[in-house]
C-alpha cells in the first residue's frame, strides 16, 4: 500500500507565510515556523536549505498559479486592450492569500535588496516579459501613443490597474469607495481616454 | 552667554531613522537607537514618550516640510489641472530623504494597523483635505468627467504620478528607463488623454 504524500512542506509553508508576515523574515525564527508547523529545524533544511529559499517557495506557491492566470489573460493572440481588460480583472479579484503574499513581497522588496532581485528574477521569468511584450505590440499596432515616454506608458499601465487595489485597501472602508461592477472595463477606458471630460 | 540649542532630538531622530529603516520599528531597539545618537534611553524618553511617538516624529521631520511644498501645489486658487500639475512635479523632486522616509511609511502601514491609523491620522490633517478638494473642484468645474467612479477617478490620478516613480526606482537601471525633462506635463496629459493613439 503506497504511504500516503507527506504535506510537511505545506504546513511548512504555511507556517513561514504566517510568521514572515507578522515579524518580517528576517525577524522570524526557524525554531518558532517549525513548532508552528509541527516539525524541526533539520525538516525545514531538508525542504529548504536557506530563509530565502523558504521565502522563494512561500511566494512561488501563490505565484504559480496567478500566473498560470496570467498567461492566459496575456495571451499575444489577443488584441491589446483585450489583454489589459483582462489583466486589471484578474488583479480586481486577487485573493486573501494573493494579497497577503503581495504584502509581504512589497515589504521584502523595500527591506533586501537581494530578496528583491530574486523576485524580480522570477517575475522576468513570468509575466513580466508579457507584460513588456504587450506594450511592444500597442505600440507596434497603434494602441498606444509611441509619442509618450516609455516609462510614462508603463507607469500608467501599472498605476491605472494597481491604485484601486491600494485606495479600496487603506482608504475604501472610511471613505466608503466601493467599485462598480465594470471597473476593469472603467480602468481601461481611463487608460486608454483619460480621466478629462469629453466634448460630445 | 547663552548655552547653544543642543541637537539631541535631531540626532535621536536620524539615528531611529537609520535604524527603522534597516530593522523596521518593532525590530529597532531604543537601546541601539540612544549609542548611536550618542545619549541614554532616558532621553529619548525625554523627547519621545512612546516608540510610535518616535516614529511619528521621524515622518514628521521631512513630511513638514514636504506639506509646506504641497499646500502651495495644491492651493485652491488655481485651476485644478495646474494643480495636478505642480503636485506630479513635486513628487517627481521627491529628495533623498523623503524617499527614505516614504519606504518607511509604505512598510509599517504594511505592518502595523496602528501605525497606519496614526500616518493617515496625520495626512488627514495634511495633504489629503488639499487633494480631496481638487477632485471635487474638477468635477464641480467639469475638468473631470463626472461619470467616471470615484474610485477610479482617485485611484488614476494617484497611480499615473506615482507609478513612474515606484518604476524608476524598482526597474529604472535594468530597463534603461531615463524620464522626460518634462515628465509631470506627460504625465498630467495621460491622466487627462490617457495613453490611446489619437485620431488626428
Amino acid at each position: 500500500m503506497a504511504r500516503p504524500k507527506s504535506d510537511i512542506d505545506v504546513r511548512i509553508l504555511h507556517a513561514a507565510r504566517a510568521r514572515f508576515l507578522a515579524e518580517g523574515v528576517d525577524g522570524a525564527s526557524l525554531r518558532a515556523i517549525a513548532k508552528d508547523a509541527g516539525t524541526n529545524i533539520g525538516m525545514i533544511y531538508y525542504y529548504f536549505p536557506t530563509k530565502d529559499d523558504l521565502f522563494l517557495a512561500v511566494v512561488e506557491e501563490v505565484y504559480e498559479r496567478l500566473l498560470a492566470d496570467l498567461v492566459v489573460a496575456l495571451d499575444p493572440e489577443k488584441p491589446v486592450r483585450e489583454r489589459i481588460r483582462q489583466l486589471y480583472e484578474r488583479v480586481g479579484r486577487l485573493n486573501d492569500e494573493e494579497r497577503l503574499v503581495l504584502r509581504l513581497v512589497v515589504r521584502e522588496a523595500l527591506v533586501s535588496s537581494s530578496r528583491l532581485e530574486s523576485i524580480l528574477a522570477r517575475f522576468q521569468r513570468g509575466h513580466l516579459p508579457l507584460v513588456f511584450r504587450m506594450i511592444a505590440d500597442g505600440i507596434a499596432d497603434g494602441t498606444f501613443d509611441a509619442r509618450r515616454d516609455p516609462l510614462v506608458l508603463a507607469g500608467a499601465l501599472l498605476g491605472v490597474g494597481a491604485a484601486p487595489q491600494v485606495l479600496r485597501r487603506f482608504l475604501g472602508e472610511r471613505l466608503g469607495l466601493t467599485p462598480s461592477a465594470n471597473l476593469a472595463e472603467q480602468l481601461v477606458e481611463v487608460l486608454f481616454e483619460g480621466v478629462g471630460k469629453k466634448l460630445q
